[in-house]
């Protein structure tokens, strides 16, 4: 019997698409051109970068979206340029499938003298085994349907990078038609874990007199946010938001108490959980450490805290392997009576919200800004936020319903942003970004801004020009954290599409605002200048300790 | 006995210094702000760049002028957003010193839960010694002094990277002043081998009919192009450069047949290098192979080559290990006659140079913008070519005396040269970098631009806009290969200074040529036009074949 053939290139292809791959990020060059024309035929629409680092934020930003993602490069040159978002995506648990081109299968292992590498053509995939779940180097035809198979599966599974190298000569290798593709994903699950967790989370809870929810990201990575927010209303806790956890429950929910980010973010929500002798977390991106504001939090007392992830829960100090959030999350419920809130013990943040209205000649400062942005920002709108006083800022804002909130909060790479920009509104094109984006960080990935205005795209991109790194000079100035000021706003002319605006006083912001909302399909660039020493909410704290 | 104390942080500035570093390229972040306070208190200039690939590429650039260079960066986002330029300099031999900060010293070896890391602090470090020669994190200031030395001795030993994480609670601890730094930087050396390769070799010479030799980068790295200039004079053979080695010796000098780069390289060479029955490859970058154009270069008969390295000398199939290129020539050369050149069997590359004057009006063409060069291009500049089009361009350059060229030619990032430039400059004061990019090299760093304008210096900068990816055009095009094209001549305003001009026809160029003489210390930024499939010499045989 003879199956039906096509080549290693057209299956990875099709792959690719049956993950949910829809559009792909990447920059071409010699390794990977047979591969790019394979993509260019295939329903995969190909988005070309302005460099690999920015298709590598492109595509984590995309996966966090649409669910999984994908970026292929070239060799070397290519493949070591994205190691950091690569690291970031693994950091962050973004399924991510990132494809390199390489040399031929007869150089394989090792072959001197060949331009882009070392030589040796086993490091690169030694470094991204670093930064991802699983890796494959295609080198055999028969193989390479099984690789490709599970490599993408591990992806979808773990939610996390992984990464295919595919040779020059592979990409039109005959091989079998790939069937249908429909991997088994369940995460291993032990039952009797899951009730020992539930037990003596359920004894914790009982004894607690101040119990809360702290929640992370995971949920929402997992597509699991109905049935947390409906958790958190029948359990009648209080609940915090991790950064990156913040709006995975709407935030106009009775039950909130701000996003908790350390020092650096709402002084309710860290007074509560300071106070707290439980918290529940659900969903927060370490296991055995709470993920909430790096050097600046409080560690949370291991004796405290509950927390669940997408693969385990730790109960105090006692891990539970095999038990999934998901799972674990279904179960406490069960076995919880409903309970009312006592809505009189919890601040929502939205109560101490001053009104703005913009005072003509007046300067903007970043927290007249955040508020009027409170009233902007719709749920039409998707929410991304750089490393740094931006995403402080951002954890100021106080978001509608149903929005979107992208930030990398964790590993926090400065400059994701704008490529982020680019991969959300590709993913979700019925929705109009608003980023938010410091002048430090707009300089190491800025150019993508081009890739923006080449796909037609219409995010809103406010640059809070401080006019330096603001973080580093709140920690430690020095003239190391001074920049080039640039003419931020003449660069969407350069690149050849959309507007841009200088904005230093409340009612110039007016004007941009209103043309912003006028151009609903054009990218508005609107450069805000803020003080050298205007720091969000929560970098004043900081600066005051 | 009570030595007189200093702390980790400034013994290794002060190491800095000695080993001939006078600027640091990097950018700062929350792991590394200690340390950058050092640098900036220590005679070093540190240069802020816009992102860490572009100050590794910096680093990297001036490392080939000024015999060693430095990058400083952040931990995780930072140090493995420069993966590549680090990889780049290992791959070529390029000396670069790379500093890392990293989190507190009680953190390691792992320690969940800390941004800008994945948890694993064993991982930057591991990645790094696959681009360096040396590694070390400094954890006991009892033993950092050593460290350093030993990993800064091995940099300037082997001219390939090495890699320093400094945790930042190790910045202030106090360890022992530094004393001279004196380290031994002799290669192991082995006088019989030496004898042997050397007998074999002029035993080779003695019966080969058509000798020739062909020139690669170590002797420039090594500090030995005069001696290799007089051992080429000495011996009357013809000689090509490899492209890495272009002007490493004199392109003027008699003996000279032009660039051998494969079929991508002067034609001349080509030939001469293919009919040769023994090939002398001096410093070429290889031991096992010759590297010389990658995968369009005829693989050279092992048994009609000796290749002589930095630290080892292949005669045919046999390794003599211990044998440096200078001893190898330095002896080579004493036992052999002084002969003349038969010079009449050696075309040399200027003879057939088309004398150039303007067309008004006239389009341009890389073919005529290459011969305007000739004259323009004085010993007083410095060439950079960036990866691509514009490399392929500047072999078909014929150069003075005594200029510097500077390029990726093995390694081959695209985005290489606008970075070199800013770093070929500070290591090279008094001359004024020429530099050619094409327009998709140029989008990928194309922001540190405005770094060698905030440093005031004045490189004149030729954008080759084919719009879109050239090279990639000729090996196997598609819309892959398309890019967004840019305003480019309006970017040095948006970035703060020196001046751009957008030209079209050959008269524009002369009047952009002359403005940029008449500005001997400004940037000029000049974006020539040309045709999508306008490609460089050897780029059209490529397609050709």
């Amino acid at each position: 019997m003879v199956n039906s053939q096509t080549t290693v290139g057209n299956y990875l292809t099709r792959r690719l698409e049956q993950a949910g791959v829809k559009h792909i990020f990447g920059v071409p060059g010699d390794y990977v051109l047979g591969f790019f024309e394979d993509l260019q035929k295939s329903p995969l629409q190909v988005i070309g970068n302005c460099n690999e680092l920015n298709a590598g934020y492109a595509a984590d930003a995309y996966a966090r979206i649409n669910g999984v993602g994908a970026v292929c490069v070239t060799y070397g040159v290519g493949g070591l340029s994205l190691v950091n978002a690569a690291m970031g995506a693994y950091a962050e648990r973004v399924p991510v499938i990132i494809i390199s081109g390489s040399p031929r299968t007869g150089e394989y292992p090792e072959r001197h003298g060949l331009h882009h590498t070392t030589g040796d053509l086993t490091v690169q995939r030694d470094i991204f085994a670093k930064a991802t779940v699983k890796s494959a180097i295609l080198l055999d035809p028969k193989q390479a349907p099984a690789q490709i198979d599970e490599t993408i599966a591990a992806c979808l599974r773990s939610k996390r990078p992984v990464y295919i190298e595919l040779p020059v000569d592979m990409v039109n290798a005959p091989c079998p038609e790939p069937g249908p593709f429909s991997p088994d994903l369940a995460l291993p699950c032990d039952p009797a874990a899951r009730e020992k967790a539930v037990s003596e989370t359920l004894a914790l809870l009982a004894n607690a007199k101040q119990a809360l929810i702290l929640v992370g990201v995971e949920g929402y990575r997992l597509g699991f946010c109905k049935e947390l927010e409906e958790f958190i209303t029948h359990s009648g806790l209080p609940f915090a938001a991790s950064i990156s956890g913040k709006s995975v429950i709407p935030e106009k929910h009775p039950q909130f108490l701000g996003v908790y980010y350390g020092i650096l973010g709402h002084e309710a929500a860290r007074t509560a959980i300071e106070a707290a002798d439980l918290a529940l977390c659900l969903g927060t991106l370490e296991t055995d450490d709470v993920n909430v504001g790096g050097p600046v939090a409080q560690r949370m007392d291991p004796k405290k805290t509950v927390v669940a992830a997408s693969d385990c829960v730790r109960v105090n100090d006692r891990v539970f392997e095999k038990v999934s959030l998901a799972d674990f999350v279904t179960a406490l419920r069960s076995r919880m009576p409903r309970k009312e809130p006592d809505l009189a013990k919890i601040p929502h943040p939205s109560l101490s919200r001053e009104k703005y209205s913009a005072v003509a000649g007046q300067k903007i400062t970043l927290a007249r800004f955040a508020r009027r942005m409170d009233g902007f920002i719709t749920s039409a709108n998707l929410i991304v936020a750089d490393t740094g006083n931006a995403i402080l800022f951002s954890a100021d804002l106080y978001l509608p319903k149903d929005i979107e909130y992208i930030a990398q909060s964790f590993y926090a790479s400065i400059g994701f942003s704008v490529p982020a920009a680019l991969g959300v509104k590709l993913a979700a094109p019925a929705r109009r970004p608003v980023v938010f984006v410091g002048d430090g960080a707009f300089q190491l990935t800025g150019q993508e801004l081009s890739t923006i205005i080449r796909q037609k795209l219409n995010p809103i991109i406010f640059l809070l020009n401080s006019d330096g790194y603001s973080v580093e000079r709140a920690m430690h100035d020095g003239p190391f954290n001074d920049i080039q000021m640039w003419k931020y706003s003449k660069l969407p002319e350069v690149f050849g599409g959309g507007w841009g605006a200088e904005v230093k006083t409340e009612d110039a912001l007016e004007q941009a605002l209103s043309l912003a909302t006028a151009r609903p399909d054009s990218l508005a660039f609107i450069e805000l200048h803020i003080d050298r020493r205007d720091f969000a909410a929560g970098l004043k704290k900081l600066v005051g300790k």
